[in-house]
């Protein structure tokens, strides 16, 4: 078989193992996912057998420390992805649960039932625990999943497959509702992404040019989660302690995510008293900063910040620094530079806060709080499959519930139309 | 400017209206509608005068007769455009509600708040009162829209398009909010697809061509709309009164439209009872019957359905009748050749019931009731903009609530990760 038609097989299995996954009861899922994890943690050493060979092409091949790492598979990797699957085991699931439960005039009674959405595809880059944290999460929401990872990580994945499809056999259930495209030719991304009749979801995960890749060549609806240009507006009623404090947790607390600051924004009529002492906590953090003409006349040791900047994601200990009017100027900035992915408001002003949160154009809108918060744990969805920044279906964390649909059951006792 | 700059301009223009119409009140929209309604009785005339270039044109070039009586705008096409104008203003609201309320360990305050999805590009055939009726739930639900008619709709359309930004002028709101595409050049529509910095949302509204065609062109997401061939399974504990009076109405009351049964499944052990009957009522309706063999042998004046017969969507009287040997052949049928729209069960037991609804795979499962009840307006959604047979975002009958999406918002004070 050439590599389409063995996408084009995996797809169809998948459909048909989908209509088996989605009709299974918690507890048989939840057994999937118990034996996953078991299986993990038994099977290390062969995993680590398998990511070694990974690891020595990546060398030979030349690959920096940082995707090396991102590669590597080492006890606390297992352990990481044991935990997930059982902390995932124990959600609630979604789907089943019926809402807008109404009694129409004539009697039918209505409501919306949450069923799963069929099979997802999954296109990753390079880090093996996604085969795993995205195989559990579409198998509890009653999803069967093709997986299609980084070509660096084939060994790695092959083994993590082998552990999923032994997980679903165990519990009697077809090992098609999990599956790992087991070939490196990047052909077979365009051949998945031409299965729209087999498959209902394409999500990939990694850098941009992956993202705008699938979105051009899917006939398959998709799930970008794009980068994070993320402000932290300081207003003129803030409270500076606080204003501070969330700043710096914004930005230095982890800088490599999607959701760190990368652009503070600060009120006119307090930069001049709020900037010095802002900038002495993020030199302490070894956050560089980068400051329009307005910051650069209160702070005059740092580099101007150039066009650059503003749209900039760093994910680095950078920070551009901007001066404005007031809540508009700090709302049109955001408005242009931002992705629709995380926005914060320091304030004690009633109105502005207020406003800033039913106007700004974002997946996550803050008032008085860290951006580092949009992410499924902290806002009570529990493990995520990204951070949605189109509005489509989902916007923001995707938790189990974001992986289900609902459809319309209706109940009648011989109603027909007139 | 070319057809490219135009659509690009508009799609510019419109992302900014977007920006103005989601902060509207709920009053300043109902507003718009009221306005929009009465300028349409107003302006009758002249929307006549236009319409009426359309239909010279379309009888030059030959239009069948079924394609002029679509494209026509009658008095009563006014008054049922106006009358659903105002029924969407009397509609709730749902931007800014808040649902999924939470407070976090940390004293986070989470909730989800329904926002308008943007910008959404609507293309359609024939029938000018889409203009309407799109523009109507489109603003209702505070989105721009962009709308794409038919070619052979254009001074129509051009008309209606003058009333809606006159209406929204008279509320103190930007024109471009609602848009028509201004040339008959089909490459509009592959600029339009395009524009996936300022549109949301794209839904093609018409035959299996045009949405093929948007679906493989378009790099922004796509509601689909497609067919529906949708079944009724009459099962051996069936009420036969009922089950006449729902095969009949499934069929015969409205047969030209996507909800109306295709394909009439019958248990094998009540088909021999059922089917002379159900027969009789049938060629009193003038519906033309096909039937598989065991049919056959029971209503041997039919023809026999062919392979072309089972996936058919005839929207017109015409039926396929298959006799089954169980519920399980009958869900196999409709897995094999239903288009996920709509399905229903007739049955007085219990267990059958339960596992109909919750093993079929259609946005709409009824036990008991005509396939007819798939509608916004029947399900309590009100006016719909059709009916999603793709299960991404919305599934079924999309009402406002469909044509928004929700954001988080946090309420803090002063929270940081650690």
């Amino acid at each position: 078989m050439d590599i389409e038609q063995t996408i084009c097989q995996m797809a169809r299995d998948a459909k048909k193992a989908a209509a088996v996954i989605s009709r299974c009861t918690t507890t048989q899922k939840n057994q999937v996912l118990t034996a996953m994890a078991d299986l993990l943690e038994a099977k290390a050493e062969s995993i680590f057998t398998e990511n070694r060979k990974d690891l020595e092409r990546a060398k030979v091949a030349g690959l920096s420390a940082a995707m090396i790492d991102r590669l590597t598979v080492s006890e606390q990797t297992i352990a990481s992805m044991a935990g997930g699957l059982r902390e995932v085991a124990a959600y609630t699931d979604p789907v089943g649960t019926m809402d807008q439960t109404q009694v129409r005039p004539n009697g039918l009674r209505v409501a919306r039932m949450r069923i799963p959405l069929g099979v997802i595809g999954i296109i990753y880059e390079s880090r093996p625990n996604v085969t795993i944290d995205a195989a559990g999460l579409c198998l509890k929401s009653g999803n069967a999943v093709i997986l299609r990872g980084g070509s660096e990580a084939m060994h790695s994945n092959q083994a993590l497959a082998a552990i999923i499809g032994q997980a679903l056999e165990s519990a009697g259930l077809p090992p098609q509702a999990a599956q790992v495209v087991p070939t490196e030719d990047r052909s077979a991304i365009n051949a998945l992404l031409a299965q729209e009749e087999f498959v209902d979801l394409i999500i990939p995960r990694g850098g941009e040019g992956l993202i705008r890749f699938v979105v051009e060549h899917s006939k398959i609806p998709v799930l970008k989660h794009y980068k994070g240009v993320c402000h932290v507006f300081v207003d003129e009623s803030a409270d500076f302690a606080m204003a501070e404090a969330i700043a710096l947790n914004a930005k230095a607390q982890r800088p490599g995510v999607c959701n760190a600051m990368e652009t503070l924004l600060v009120h006119q009529s307090v930069a001049a008293e709020f900037l010095p002492a802002m900038a002495r906590r993020f030199a302490e953090a070894r956050v560089e900063l980068r400051g329009c003409s307005r910051t650069l006349a209160i702070l005059p040791d740092i580099p101007a910040a150039t066009d650059a900047d503003w749209p900039a994601e760093y994910l680095d200990l950078i920070l551009a620094v901007k001066v404005v009017d007031d809540m508009d100027a700090a709302m049109s900035h955001i408005a242009e530079y931002g992705s629709s992915h995380t926005e914060a408001i320091v304030t004690s002003d009633y109105r502005r806060a207020q406003r800033f949160v039913r106007e700004v154009d974002a997946s996550v809108v803050l008032v008085n709080a860290s951006t580092r918060f949009n992410d499924g744990g902290q806002l009570g969805l529990g493990a995520e499959m990204g951070i949605s920044t189109s509005k489509l279906h989902a916007f923001g964390p995707m938790g189990l519930e974001e992986l289900t649909t609902r459809k319309f059951v209706v109940l009648g006792d011989g109603q027909v139309r007139s």
